[in-house]
């Protein structure tokens, strides 16, 4: 994995698998297969943590306790994989797929869990939930970015700020209503 | 370049160039400098713009505008281009260099700016300016991401969400200082 995709597929798996240069659909398939099962991993492990938040006495310490774990401890070769995965998305259909899927999955979930712990009163009621959970995805999606290409990254005090900002919008200290969102772009 | 690097490496370029296998370092070194030009002349066109925004009668105003010339106007090839980019730069030291200073020169630049707006009073002064301007940062690489790999993605919308914080940022909504940065994640 270390090596990129690309660098294994048309080295070091091909070799190994003592294939053709013309028949590389099989190792394809097996490529795609072992992505989709990476991200089903990932996919199950936040369903998981998802759950946690759903069953949470309390939400706000509980999405604290997991935007650390999710952003801070985990190793950046996690978010050099993420890379790899992304940018192949935008050339093969079944990583587009995968990647696509984990996107809309996040934000729904995200939705479902802020807006009920909305309902609940444990989130200010002022913000529209998918535009915090759209938030939630591009800042942990912009920070995969900086883990992995920003050298002497500093974790602690970049995932201190996009917690900072996530609670100021589940606070309702900004204000993202889907009206406001449009204005502000307009 | 809509290939991706690596597939235009083993296949198209190599084989137009005529070069044994065995011979990419040429190659690998054109492709380098072609990146690199590529990273110049978006450096160059983001100081254009950081000019403007040192020189703006309306700090605010302006900002809201490059936000959405850069964020929203932008093609999705150029989001693509940075997802390649940023995947080779985990395998490749020159490509490493290339999207490291470029995220640091930007994060540099803001920072430089927002503090000088604030000592004209166009900013709120409670914030620090690098936690704002690493915000902008990873905000700004999450929406690539998202543009990239999200179907049908909603750019007006996921720009008026991320510009509606990036302003509460801005005007002092939201706290982040060093300290409650640091706080926030232990």
């Amino acid at each position: 994995m270390r090596a990129g995709f690309h660098r294994t597929t048309m080295q070091d798996v091909a070799a190994e698998a003592g294939m053709s240069p013309g028949n590389l659909y099989r190792y394809f398939k097996s490529k795609d297969a072992m992505v989709a099962g990476l991200a089903e991993r990932d996919r199950a492990e936040l369903g998981r943590d998802f759950a946690t938040l759903a069953d949470a006495d309390d939400f706000m310490a509980t999405f604290a306790r997991l935007g650390r774990k999710h952003f801070e401890e985990e190793p950046r070769e996690k978010a050099i994989l993420c890379l790899e995965i992304w940018a192949e998305a935008t050339r093969n259909p079944s990583f587009a797929a995968i990647a696509g899927d984990f996107e809309r999955d996040v934000v729904g979930y995200l939705t479902k869990l802020i807006g009920e712990a909305q309902r609940r009163g444990e989130v200010a009621a002022g913000n529209d939930a998918e535009a915090i959970a759209i938030l939630i995805g591009a800042l942990g999606d912009g920070l995969f970015v900086r883990r992995a290409v920003v050298s002497g990254f500093d974790a602690k005090r970049e995932v201190g700020i996009i917690m900072a900002v996530i609670g100021a919008a589940l606070k309702g200290e900004v204000l993202l209503s889907r009206e406001q969102a449009a204005e502000a772009s307009s």
